[in-house]
């Protein structure tokens, strides 16, 4: 209920966020380790670090729930073996199937997730060795002020000046640098992310609906006491679920989102700009 | 790539796991407390137990995803303010709140698995009551035969045969509601839990497109040294988005899905029977 609509208006998350400080993780650290290399990082590139470390636990997160999900898998086909009801342990087994490739594609998904990770270690990689750039321009700047005003006639000052406009234009480069490093590797890095979850979503989508396919496969009709059930017959239909929701994945393509959304316009059509990417 | 097309011809969960024993989650148990509960278990109720704890699992890790996410997408919008780039700073903060909101779906969607789960338990309930049935109605059986053979002109005999006669009437009634509770209860789990998979996935869609669309907005045409960057304009088209991405999570309804499978019907083309739930 509460995440079905974007919570009222929250249109920065940072405001949101100010009214309901230290919640979530990592917030308000202590003296732990994390906390200790993170202030030996340039203060520049600290946040992007701490962000960078947040994914990897994210991708951890992701990689036990599909684990969890083969081995959900794995003992729902053991349970439904073990019924000595034919229906229930054919049926079970499939669904296993199904949701071990449910838990693959969780898998699948935290790689893409680290995939998009290097391409923000790239930003932070930036940002690092920006930061002695500026430190060295500032730290000759204010040597200069210094000695003009203690010593306006020194020869020092010429010579300093010149480090100065070398360091200026050094920290130009590195400055160009950064926002171009910056810009690209930020939409990279979530272009990365969204199409990865688009691709998990498609093929979840696929999985389940396959999935209740096979739910419909099992005779739940109630029987009275005494009564014996029909012999089960929908084998071959349940094999034949697995081999089409195999089929659709094999058949699954990137681009088939795109072209489905130009051909029918269907979530873009009421007055948002044309920006989606072109692929 | 592995997940990308399902293992060759896995038609059982359970084959293919025979051949890779061991691999997961709590396979060869030692002496744990949850081992030991689980010993406790009547025969019949132990491996849905298990199953149902390891869905318990599952639900504190799509939990911990949620949490995660909400917690990365802070971070970004904090990095992205540090930046001093304004478009940086604006853009990283909506898709602050896209991720968010993706945070908000795994939250949700772990509380549909608690649903499913609780089917789950009323499999194992009649289960762990039924065991008994079978167990009494076996015990006074071994003792009918046994005084049978050996004193076959006892008058309990009469009595132990009565007695029996009510027990297999009892069990009659056990065991019809066992396979009625199992087969119903069973569609009713994983129905829910593909409902809940399909609303995750359609909305996570509608939430990473809005995210690339963001992403748009957002100028990465790379600088030289000493260029300006033009003034961000772009943030009403930001604004925009965020309401679009809201007003399509609001517009969002699961009989749309099947709708859309039925006009088109492009996944269920291919010589499939139409077991389609309808609801």
């Amino acid at each position: 209920m509460k995440a079905n609509v974007m919570m009222n208006r929250a249109l920065s998350i940072r405001t949101k966020n100010k009214s309901t400080p230290s919640k979530g993780h990592g917030r308000g650290r202590g003296f732990t380790f994390r906390s200790l290399r993170e202030s030996v990082q340039p203060e520049l590139s600290r946040k992007l670090f701490r962000l960078i470390k947040l994914e990897n636990d994210l991708i951890h997160t992701y990689e036990a729930a599909g684990r969890e999900r083969t081995a959900i898998a794995t003992q729902l086909s053991e349970w439904g073996e073990q019924t000595s009801d034919e229906a229930v342990n054919d049926i079970s087994d499939k669904i296993g199937v199904i949701l071990s490739e449910m838990g693959g594609l969780e898998e699948t998904y935290g790689n893409s997730l680290d995939l998009s990770r290097t391409h923000l270690k790239m930003i932070r990689d930036t940002e690092r060795s920006v930061q002695p750039s500026r430190d060295g321009k500032s730290k000759l700047y204010d040597e200069f002020q210094k000695l003009k005003a203690k010593e306006p006639q020194s020869a020092r000052l010429v010579l300093l000046e010149q480090e100065l406009v070398r360091a200026e234009a050094e920290n130009l480069v590195a400055e160009a640098q950064l926002t171009n490093v910056t810009r690209q590797k930020l939409k990279e890095a979530y272009d990365v992310e969204f199409t990865a979850i688009i691709e998990r979503a498609e093929k979840q989508i696929i999985l389940a609906k396959h999935g209740r396919r096979l739910l419909e496969l099992l005779d739940d009709k109630a029987l009275s006491p005494g009564d014996v059930r029909m012999p089960y017959e929908n084998g071959a239909q349940a094999r034949q679920v697995l081999n089409d929701a195999e089929d659709d994945l094999k058949e699954w393509q990137p681009e088939h989102h795109h072209k489905a959304l130009s051909e029918n316009g269907s979530e873009t059509s009421k007055g948002k700009s044309p920006v989606e990417p072109s692929a």
